[in-house]
Order: structure tokens, then sequence, then C-alpha cells
């Protein structure tokens, strides 16, 4: 744990380095990004395909299935046959399911109409909100503790949970009212104390990949709210879920620091943003996906108006409780039109803006955050 | 149009005498509610029962199909042969379907981790989202307009849009995470110029009711947001789905009007409260789901910890814009043990509440809702 920390801090983990050191000699399956099957369905012309889009003739163990299941989903435990996808039950198919040798969990959901907003597609909050439900879903599923939020059974013994400490999402459009969708995700070890969880959504019908994202998670112990090591039996229950893959590519990522948002260069403001009853979750903590929705309050309005945001980083830094009221704040990071690294949207970002998120009282940093914008169609 | 009104006014619109003045002279299908089937699957020891849980026995049509059709999904106007629910494909699951001779629309939902809040459980937001949409889809599955966000072909080429004028929900227990319900939604004629809209709600397997709700809507210009008469043209659109059936016991439906709360009253008070750009629809509008959200802000957070909201009974009385600010008031109304009407729920509920949303500047109202609160079980 970082020295200095008080009790109630959450620190971000910086495991960038870390990862690509372990790219090649972690003791764990491999996947040969360099060596892509040729299926017509791995498609070269994509680069971050290159790390993404495994299909079933590249399965990280060369094909062989694990214990003998293969597409076989493992709701709350309990393994069960399945057909194709058109006679699969209901549950199974929105609950999820394993696929890729028990590597990866896809999840299916439809878009409803509330998660939409003015101009008919879903926010960025709604997409986090997705990728949340495929990740708890995804850990109850591996069988390793039926009725949790997201923890194992050795996290619950020693009253540990999870806390993201970074995430990246990266957006080729937003969903409408109606639209089937595909969430994949797997996990992958994150440095000596953490995991690495990495997302694909994509269309349903086309398997377009609409967005990906990556994150790292730490283990705080719930009652002490202190960060945790990861102890070797936490350890040892997630090693047979690893998975060497990434959503988004090494170059792709977003490693650089976010630069920190001074009153005197904030172009947007939110005072008095109080976390409501409903926003904390069975943690007594407030998920991710909130702090997006908190953040684009601060975001002029005219921007929402006119521009997608295409790409959202955020570094946790302490985490939020029932009784704080935050402030939210925005400025215009530059003009980077022409000088982006986000190769994912087919065109440069328009407009990149930095937030914050802060108590209200002491001014402590609680989230940061770098978005990218691109202007909305009809306006180009 | 009550006279006196601003050009951005909602009046609440009271049908209650006139929906039941209409009861047995409506020149439509009426349900025989006191002949009810005899099949096994009508409940007689439900009160409210009676008049909500119709059976394929007892079809308001007599066991005839109209038109030919019966069970028969109609998305976006394409109607498609179905098997037997496990067969059905996905899309028809959850999107809905029509059933019941078309006059009643049913569509699935399982809980995801996200609508949760810290006891596990939904909210009456969430509950209220899965009600607007099982409504937008009903309408979108009309036939009457397959793009519209709830609109007819006859109201797009007026510039017309719904808006709801009060809404009561009764809940017997909320969901969980995981859980899969079923809602089942219809209109009926509600007064001279609107509708009404009633939901059932229930667990999918048992067919356990665990929530009812009716609502009156009214219909706005979009441009003008004013309120208008109901067109003859509109009224034939919607004449065929017409159903004369409650889901709310006559008795059960909370008529009596709001007291006003005043500032020497309030107990829970928070201003500032601001809608964000996603709390917008397509019409612009707010929606019923998120003033739920705003109502809850002002409870006291140790009312929300020990206490169920059992009941809500919602008046609009005005319509919320972007550039509002808002403060949330509530106030205890009085004791009720062993003094209410609500006969949902067993037990009679321990507290009433009345809350108001208004404007911060210059205090206009909102909306004013009565609520009823049960102890939570673990505080029983």
């Amino acid at each position: 744990m970082i020295s200095g920390m008080t009790s109630s801090m959450v620190a971000p983990i910086n495991m960038g380095k870390q990862l690509l050191g372990n790219w090649c000699s972690a003791k764990k399956r491999i996947v040969e990004i360099n060596s892509p099957c040729n299926s017509t369905c791995y498609n070269t012309n994509r680069r971050f395909s290159l790390l993404v889009s495994a299909c079933s003739h590249c399965s990280p163990v060369g094909g062989n299935t694990r214990k003998g299941l293969k597409d076989v989903p493992l709701i709350n435990g309990r393994a069960r046959k399945l057909g194709n996808e058109s006679t699969e039950d209901f549950a199974t198919f929105l609950r999820g399911r394993f696929v890729e040798d028990r590597f990866v969990y896809r999840q299916n959901f439809f878009v409803r109409s509330y998660e939409t907003g003015p101009d008919k597609t879903i926010s960025m909050e709604t997409l986090t909100n997705f990728l949340q439900e495929t990740a708890l879903n995804h850990v109850r599923s591996c069988g390793l503790n039926e009725n949790s939020f997201g923890t194992t059974y050795e996290m619950d013994l020693r009253k540990l949970i999870w806390v993201v400490t970074r995430m990246q999402v990266q957006v080729q459009r937003y969903s409408k009212w109606g639209d089937e969708i595909e969430v994949e995700t797997w996990i992958d070890v994150g440095g000596k104390n953490g995991t690495r969880r990495d997302w694909i959504i994509r269309d349903r019908y086309t398997k377009e990949i609409i967005a990906k994202a990556t994150s790292k998670w730490a283990i705080m112990n719930r009652e002490t709210r202190r960060l945790s090591k990861m102890h070797e039996e936490v350890r040892q229950e997630l090693a047979p879920f690893y998975f060497n893959r990434f959503a988004i590519a090494a170059e792709e990522i977003d490693h650089q620091k976010i630069q920190k948002l001074t009153d005197s260069t904030v172009e947007g403001f939110r005072f008095g943003v109080i976390p409501g009853w409903y926003d904390m979750d069975v943690n007594q903590h407030v998920n991710n996906a909130k702090y997006t929705r908190w953040i684009s309050e601060s975001v002029p309005r005219k921007m929402l108006e006119d521009y997608t945001m295409t790409s959202m980083t955020l570094e946790f830094r302490r985490e939020c409780t029932q009784s704080d009221i935050l402030e939210s704040m925005t400025s215009a990071s530059s003009k980077v039109i022409g000088a982006s690294n986000n190769k994912y949207v087919s065109k440069k970002p328009h407009l990149q803006y930095i937030h914050l998120l802060r108590l209200q009282d002491n001014k402590t940093e609680l989230v940061r955050a770098r978005t990218e914008w691109h202007l909305k169609l009809n306006h180009n």
C-alpha cells in the first residue's frame, strides 16, 4: 500500500509497466497475438482486432477444451448443456455464459428506452453499467461464490472487496433503444496485488465492435476500507480464469497520468453533487458508472448537445461514501485535432477534456478523468 | 384545457369519476369482472386478482381471437408466428408481445445488478423504468408508429406527445439482481382527452403479483408545450386497443388530492436538484422515473435504510425542462398504523409521507407525491 494514505484512501495502482513486463514470462496461457488464426472471421484490416477478435479457431489453449467444458454455461455454479444460441434458455442468454473454453464470459443486452437520452442513444454511464453487470455475472458464474457481488469465497472470508483503480473506455458508436449487443469480458493478472479486466462490446448480429474497455482492480478490506494485498488463496481462485488477451491494443492504452485540474482553469463546474441512497451498492460503495454521470454534470450543455464522448479514462483516487458532498469540474485540455493517440474511432477527436470529482469541504480528489469528443454526425 | 394555465403548464386531469361512469356504457369490450372464469388459474382468494388476473380462459372477447391473431407478436408492426415460450426468439421475449387477444402487452425483464441498491433490491425508480419501457414497446408494437417514442402516426402529424398527469404504484416486494419478472400493460379510455394505462408486474415463474400500477395520460403539443384535445383521428387509432380492466381495484385507487407541502412542515429538504442532460428523453422531457429519484433525495436517509416504500402516488403539475433547478421536499404526513386504505400489502403501512418537487427560483410546483412505507423485514 502506498505510504501516506489515510485509512479511507484508495490509491491508483499503475500496473502498466508490470503488465508489459509480464507479457511473455507469466506462467499462464499466452495468446499468440502475432500468430493469429487464419480463419475468415479474423479481420486483419482492423488494428485492434489483432488483440481482441480471437475466435473459436484461435483458442488460447490450442483448441483443446479445458475440463471438458466448452460453451457450457455455469450460472451460479450449475453447468447446463446448451444447444445453439437459438435454443438456449433465456436466463442463460441474458445472464451470460462462458465461451472460448471458459476464459471469456459473454452476456447479451437489449437496450431499453430509459437507458437512452435526448439524442436516442445510450450514455457512457449506461455503457459502464453494462460492463459492471457482465463483470459481476462473470465472477458469480466462475463458481467461486454464488451469492457474491463480485467477490470470491476466499475474499469473503477475509472481508475483502474489489475496487477499480483505473478504467479506460473507447466507443465507436453508442447503441439505441432496442439494439441488441453482446458484451464479452475476461480477467488477467494485474501486477502483484490486482487484476486487469477487459471488455469488448459488439453488435449482436453484425459482430461489429462498438466499444472496448480495460480496467485495473485492487482489493480493499470492506471494514477498514484500506487496500489489501492479494492473498495467495485468492490468487489461486482466480488464476485458472486468467486470460492474456487485451481489448485495447498496447499502444492505445492510456497510461498517461491525468493532469490535475485547478480552479483557475475550470470551464464547467457543478457543486453540491450528493450521492443518493440508490447510488450505493451492497458494499456501501459508489460504483464507477455513477462517477461517469457526475462527471458529465459539469460538462457544458452545449458540448453534450453537439459532441459525442468517444473515449474516457478514469483514475480513481478515493472512494466516495454516502455522506460526501462533491464538486464536479471540467476543463478543455487542448484542441487536439490532428494530434490524438486514439486510433479507435475513424476520425481524430475534435476536443479533449479533463475532469475532476472532489470533496466539497476539503477538496480531496476522488476521481480524475480524461475524455475525448467527436462532433455528432449531424454536425459534420 | 384548464383555463389560466401558462404555455408550459401540464395540468392534472382528474378522470376518476368519468372512468367509473364509463364502466358499462363505453362502446368497447367489457371484461365480465363479476363473472370470472372458473379455471384453477383464477385465484379467488386475492381481492385484486378479481380485476387483473384474467387468464386465457377468460378472454375479454369470450375466447375468440381478434383478426385471427392470438399470442402473436407484432414487433415494429411485423407479425411473427410463435411456438410456446421456450422456443420464442429472444427479441420477442424481451421486447414484448401481445397476449389476451392483443389487449394486453407483456414484456419480460431480468433485473440487472446496477438496478439494485444497497439492500440488494431495485428501487421505485427502476420499477417505473420497467413500466415506461413496456408502455413504449406496447405503443410501438401496436403498428401505429414503428419509429415513435410512444406516439401514434396521427399524433406525430400534429406534433403531439403524451404526458402522464397522475400515477399510482403499489408494491408487494422489490425484485433482486437476477430476478425475472414479466410486466403486462394495457390502455383504456381516460376521460374526454386522455387515456388510462395500467400495469401488472409478476414473478415470471410463480406468477405472483409483485406490483401494480395505474396512470392517467394527457396529450401535449411538443412545440407549444400546451395540453391538447384528443383529435378524433387519434382516438380512432387507439380505440381498438382499449381494454376495460383495472390493475388496482376501484376502492384502492388513490383519487384523493395530495396535500400541499409547506415550508413550515418540511422534514427533509434538498435544494439544487438539476436535471442532467441524460435525464431528458427524445421529447426534451424528463420522464417520470427521474421524478421518483429526485423525490427520494429529500427522504431522510434513515427512512430509506429502515423502511420500504410500498405505495406511491404522483400528481404531475408542470413539466420539467433542462434549465430548471429544483427543490425536493418531504414531510411525514401522519402515523397511519391501523388507518390505511392500502389493502395491497399484507400489513398496514407504518408511515405515510408527502413530497413536493418545485422550482427553486419561483417555487412553482412540478410534482406532488404521497408515499406509504413499511418497516423492512429485518426490522420487524
